[in-house]
């Protein structure tokens, strides 16, 4: 089984460019950072991060079966802690690729780099990506309060952080099951969510194919990769728990490892201990490694092997840098079971289990919920920092209510967004087909998307600084009425563009001063412009000058944070008073008949009128 | 232009039947409230807060000429305080309707009696919808704190309450603009709207036939009408604000009073000194009213009419029983203008105009933003109750960030939920259209299910009693693939079918122990009903019993309350130790050959094969 490029999508998104920020290492190593460009209607850029690889740049080309750039060759060439390795498995395909390891004794984590005080070119790569100093990213992946997760054999990543003082990011799941689904699919899928902006994927494949599945999404993929090993490992005792083994599991880390999984997720925290406390929940254990590992225990009634080789699997993954996702297998499957006995439980062992992990220098995130109702999220975050020492927590929304099967992506983003800003460092997305069956494209798109505003708004909430230079930078765009600006700007300009195309198509529609939700008359934008303008025959100068503040702004610059905004908190302590203007002139105004109200109309209606 | 019946939706949502509620009340009038009751595949009833009104009820002939039951005209027509009236503009269409007013000197608001110490059958109605004390309600509108908008005009209507101490409730604006949309639009949209849980209507029309497209909207509509009526007197002036006069607004008033609209947005709170502090804004004034307001100040130079005169409108309201949505017209339209000096400038005012409209016994709300980031969310709430005496807060949102138009009910839901949980009592809905165009209905739909979610997942933070009942209730069904139930209790039963047969269409999968998002080997919830039949073998009697106190609490009786949650609390700490029973029997089990796990896979698998 083999994907094809023709499959893919390809292209920039509208009015978009991807661009270059570059800079030369003093070891001699060229970075390269990849940006979007959103070019404005005034001329002037917005640079946006970018997590879409090469599949949006028209000037590289695609071949699946060659798989993308390797970014990290050169990263990883020169680092002597590594020496070259064979796969246990053969990988299929064509892919040309050098397979690496530590040497024996020796570390090659981001976590161990940072430790001894050395910026690697990942940290540096993800320094100019976040415009950041890189001192701060190596200093926070050796607190162990970010990641880095970039696994040696994964050499197309393009270096990303995951930590609370970095931006928000969003992962997407994606994989088939026995039921649907096929290769094809799922590069097409990984592909497309990283257009819409997936920061990582999980391929939580489980069915046939799962080693070539994710051979070929590895090859291709610019983000971080996840799995939960424990899937492929049921599949190769027949889906039966009970016949599960340590030393089935640790070939399938090494397989998966070898392949360039960048991060695995783990249910050590399921202890026997806890398996009875989710006996009278509503819902029990929702998380699949977690009821795997439960049915396991009982079967044998031992503790969970994977809590009993941490140190062994703190080993593979310290020889790959593989970063922990640590499982929340006992995490609530609905209201009723949030913030209980096992939960918690699970979340105190997940603690212990960090700092182990940290002791061989491995990088670790937690996962977390779920299903809690609002008043309960904010104790789950508190919590996490707590007892895992500040890891970077990963939460799964979480959803606030059970009853929308069908907008659990809503659901769950009303979570997400205010765990995001509590201090969680990574959404684990959901959408739209959750509890109903397996995403297909546009679910992948809603639900990337809609993630994207949770992480968002957590970026705002938490007064990340630049975040809101976009909101800025769209309003602007809105309230002079430079619909395609507005467009690009936006998470989804095809759908932006898309709907209001449904009322009002056309391009003389772009430039209209109103839209078909209040019609030409009723436009409150439109009207304010006016009493701008009336206000602006008497305050002169001053108006004028913050309009030339505003188109400042507008370059999206982070060295100018926000000039629109401070420009605002100024209001009527300017020392010109723009009421008194408005007294000089209103009759003036009048005497005018409206006329600027009437010809605006007019003009308006004009530009439309193939359309009413 | 006639509406017709042809066109509008009919008939119960899925699993559901229409029932009702009834009392006698010592006056002799009889109470009827509705109720949706979902018919669970265990044969008991779950019970629904219901705002449909008689087009879900097949037993009910709809012909929208006629318009719906007189509901309240037993209530009116024993209301010593009112007398007959004609109108100063003849009703349009068919509709046989006895036109009410206050008698000279008397008050006729809800408020009134409430504050009176007497009960009306309005409350005891709102009493017996949401579980509460007739009393309570009666303190809660005597205080302010909740309204009951009800227009003695608006006879057909199903009485509800909105309040901090109540459900919370959400609006869904429908209405037509210059630009496209008709009367039968608009009633379809009502209905369509109401089915899926609007608590009230704005219609915000701004076109032609304005006054006829309402009248067939009140003349059907089970639940509050509000409006704008700023919007028919622009239109009375051919949309020069400036030319608008407080005599034409005042006959506005008067002829929507008249027709029965239950509330009025007036935008008092603009004043003149405000207007400057929206000069420098990056959104300026987005309120159509605001900005209505804003160019009338500006081009006369005078304070806003509708403050000037706020008594007379006041008595007006009272003289109907209208209540009040004092309009937030310098709500923030953007990221960056949240929480500004022009927009509490604005909400300290509604204040004042909140207690002096309480002079008059008339109920009011008041209305709220708009666009906040999360971390000045509750500011907005918190000054709110402070400064407005705790009047019932309305708030459009608000939308958390600006960068996502095409998905703003998503953006909104965020800062709906959030503010619903911090105590605001109604949310105004927003759907995907926002900022684009105006909705069609499948927006309408998305957008009423969105703040659903939002007013739902609030009354779960508040801890509001009977709130997790639906949740626990939807998520045992989940739990135990009882599919149709799972979907019937959600907020959207067609689209959570549509979704799951999508990937696992036909009768059998309905039935099956897996979905295709895991597909059978990996369904955790399956696995885990395997677990707790491990533990059954040793733990014995107390399992069942556990299971006998969930079939319980299925009923959904709020007199029982949440049987399931306290049996979750209980865990570890039952008598019989379900450890020690798996230690004993976990030998066996294995001995049988994980034949359970085996034969359930199998039998899933056949039950499916045909769509394998």
């Amino acid at each position: 089984m083999q994907a094809t490029t023709e499959q893919i999508t390809l292209g920039p998104l509208p009015g978009s460019e991807k661009n270059f920020l570059r800079r030369t290492r003093s070891d001699g190593i060229e970075l390269r950072v990849p940006f979007r460009q959103v070019r404005l209607t005034d001329g002037t850029c917005f640079p946006l991060y970018d997590c879409s690889g090469p599949f949006t740049d028209p000037q590289t080309a695609i071949d699946l079966h060659e798989g993308i750039q390797q970014l990290r060759e050169p990263f990883l060439q020169s680092r002597k802690e590594l020496q070259p390795e064979s796969r246990i498995i053969q990988a299929p395909g064509s892919f040309e690729r050098t397979n690496r390891v530590a040497r024996p004794g020796s570390r090659c984590t981001q976590m161990h780099y940072a430790r001894k005080g050395e910026i690697t070119p990942e940290m540096e790569f993800v320094a100019l990506r976040e415009n950041l100093n890189p001192e701060f990213v190596m200093d926070e992946v050796a607190r162990g309060r970010a990641i880095i997760p970039a696994n040696v054999n994964h050499s197309e990543l393009e270096p990303m952080a995951i930590g609370r003082n970095f931006l928000v990011k969003i992962n997407a799941n994606i994989g088939n099951s026995a039921v649907k689904s096929s290769i094809e699919d799922e590069v097409e899928k990984m592909v497309w969510a990283t257009r819409w902006g997936a920061d990582t994927i999980m391929d939580l494949s489980t069915g046939a194919a799962i080693h070539e599945t994710r051979e070929w999404i590895i090859r291709n993929c610019p983000v971080p990769v996840g799995t939960v090993p424990i899937y492929q490992a049921l599949e190769k005792v027949n889906g039966k728990p009970e016949e599960l083994t340590w030393e089935i599991f640790r070939n399938t880390l090494i397989e998966q490892a070898q392949q360039g999984v960048d991060y695995f997720t783990i249910h050590a925290g399921v202890l026997l201990r806890f398996v009875p406390s989710t006996a009278n929940r509503v819902t029990g254990i929702v998380s699949r490694g977690g009821s795997i590992m439960a049915r396991w225990m009982l079967a044998h009634h031992q503790e969970n092997f994977l809590y009993t080789h941490w140190d062994e699997i703190c080993e593979i993954m310290a020889a790959y840098d593989i970063s922990f996702s640590i499982g929340d297998g006992l995490r609530p499957g609905s209201i009723a079971d949030a913030n209980d006995e096992a939960q918690f439980g699970e979340l105190k062992v997940q603690g212990d289990l960090t700092r182990r992990a940290w002791e061989f220098d491995v990088q670790v995130m937690n996962e977390g919920p779920g299903h809690v109702p609002m008043n309960k999220i904010k104790e789950n975050m508190d919590r996490q920092l707590e007892w895992c020492d500040e890891a970077p927590f990963y939460t799964l929304g979480p959803l606030t209510t059970d009853i929308a099967p069908g907008y659990d992506h809503i659901t769950s983003a009303i979570g997400a967004a205010m765990i995001g800003w509590f201090g969680t460092s990574m959404l684990c997305y959901v959408t739209p087909k959750e509890h109903l069956g397996l995403p297909d494209k546009e679910d992948v798109r809603q639900g990337v998307v809609t993630y994207k505003i949770a992480a968002h708004a957590a970026d705002l909430a938490k007064g990340h600084p630049g975040a809101q230079l976009r909101d800025d930078a769209l309003s602007k765009a809105r309230f002079e009425f430079r619909w395609k600006d507005q467009y690009n700007l936006s998470l989804d300009p095809d759908r932006a563009k898309g709907f209001h195309d449904e009322t009002l198509p056309g391009e003389g529609a772009d430039v209209a001063h109103f839209c078909s939700m209040c019609g030409p008359k009723f436009c409150s934008m439109e009207i304010t412009h006016q009493i701008r303008k009336m206000n602006s025959h008497g305050a002169g100068k001053q108006s004028e000058d913050t309009g030339q503040t505003r188109a400042k702004s507008n370059n999206g610059s982070q060295a100018a944070p926000d000039a629109v905004h401070s420009g605002s908190t100024a209001g009527t302590d300017s020392s010109t008073d723009p009421i008194q203007g408005m007294e000089q002139k209103s009759r003036e105004f009048l005497e005018m008949g409206g006329e600027i109200y009437v010809s605006k109309q007019a003009s308006s209606q004009d530009s439309t009128s193939d359309r009413d």
